[in-house]
């Protein structure tokens, strides 16, 4: 098999990423219509494929998109697709937009929905123990369980936080943290893991999913519970947590040094996810 | 000069709507990271140009776009492609997306905006005495004044007012009405215009800024405040206004008959409209 250095996929045509062309009437386009999902690939293996073909189903559900496939289907060719790239280590991305049609709001008649797929080459598991963060106003939408492409709000927060030195920005609504531009919050305080519960104002992600398990497994308790600006800035480690950047380690939050009081129990966290993908 | 049915423009490159292709690493297709317009052509002319040219800079200011052109050029460039189109009455739409390049949260550097712009024919001014609406908790962000291409929750609103036999939802946050869908909405009582102020819930647009005008010169008084579910299903007139549907007059709301009882004062407001725009 003449595998590709990079590869896009787009209902059926394979190309490499930056040659793909989608038509224009894709809803994706002009209306964020879709819904998406980031998967690592490590030694050519899907990780967590189960767990990302369940939410996508779930976030697909909830804006009543119908998968042009069936979850298995899909994971099938997510896992051929990933066959076809040279590099073991990729990150894999897929999104389901509500189909091809003239724009209107209303949903497409008799039309399918459209799958792109892309994976390229990922330079390893992404760890940190010098991220700085910045707190943003949570002003997005009530529907931040559902891993939309309406990414907009995350797009402004991240680049403020990098405008002000930082890598990623926590959302704060009412007081309290939701979670970050592009991952979850966690906080560790006396020996307790604590991190906002599964509602509205999170995405269910799946490296919070996994913590979540390690914990249960090494006896760490948890809380699931919102906590405050203060509670974080007073915590012995904060953890920003994502698929592609799994621990990663704050040491600041808008300027004031916070954190990195437990490493031990972050290693633990982290040994278990380095057994878990193998590496 | 061969001119076409309908038209797409992306870049510099002209073709059919249907047979535009654009890169699927445009962000506008992963982020929905854009803004966007909408005019109508009358006569082969630009309805209210200057307003759209002037909220499209707005627009993009406010989610740090850079638009690719002057907003001279580009209003000279919409010019441009709708005298390409055969029917002299068009619906106009036109996109600006963050750039292309690969899939990354934080601003691309050295990348030039894209222009997306299309324009179909249109079967004239559309108004209606018999519209229903559905009124829809409003879930969605807090940037509903910068006109994006975020708009899963309006296409979820809107389908789901039409699986309720509607034309139309209607927003309502904390028991206030703020706009609809793909329109905003007024009520007449007692002779009365009464409208959502201008903030950061509502789209500023085009048409009530028009119909605010036309009550100025008609002496019509006019109250600028957001009005309740209540006072909407009690009051004389409720009309969802947008640039492609100017004057929407709604009969019924959640199934309850509404409005429809000072249909003198709305003649007056379509006269003007229709005056305006010389038809």
């Amino acid at each position: 098999m003449e595998r590709m250095k990079d590869l896009a996929y787009y209902n059926g045509k394979i190309t490499p990423i930056n040659e793909m062309m989608i038509p224009a009437n894709d809803r994706g386009f002009y209306f964020g219509d879709g819904i998406y999902e980031v998967a690592m690939v490590f030694g050519h293996k899907i990780f967590a494929l189960q767990d990302h073909l369940d939410r996508m189903e779930s976030s697909a559900a909830k804006v009543k998109i119908d998968l042009p496939y069936t979850k298995e289907e899909i994971g099938d060719l997510l896992t051929q697709l990933s066959q076809k790239v040279e590099s073991s280590c990729q990150f894999l991305y897929w999104q389901v937009t509500r189909g091809t049609s003239p724009r209107n709001h209303l949903f497409p008649e008799g039309v399918s929905s459209n799958l792109y797929v892309y994976s390229k080459p990922w330079k390893g598991v992404e760890m940190s123990d010098s991220y700085k963060i910045k707190t943003v106003a949570d002003t997005r939408f009530l529907h931040c369980d559902i891993k939309t492409i309406n990414l907009l709000p995350n797009v402004i927060a991240a680049q403020t936080a990098k405008e002000a030195g930082c890598q990623e920005a926590v959302f704060v609504r009412d007081g309290f943290v939701t979670e970050g531009a592009h991952s979850n919050a966690s906080i560790i305080k006396d020996g307790v893991f604590i991190t906002h519960p599964l509602d509205n104002l999170i995405l269910p992600g799946t490296e919070r999913k996994h913590m979540l398990r390690y914990c249960k497994e090494l006896k760490i308790p948890v809380e699931e519970r919102a906590f405050t600006v203060e509670e974080m800035l007073e915590a012995d480690e904060i953890i920003m947590s994502s698929t592609s950047h799994p621990s990663m380690r704050v040491m600041e939050i808008d300027g004031q040094a916070a954190g990195m009081k437990d490493k031990d129990l972050v290693q633990k966290l982290r040994d278990r996810y380095m057994e878990e993908i193998g590496q």
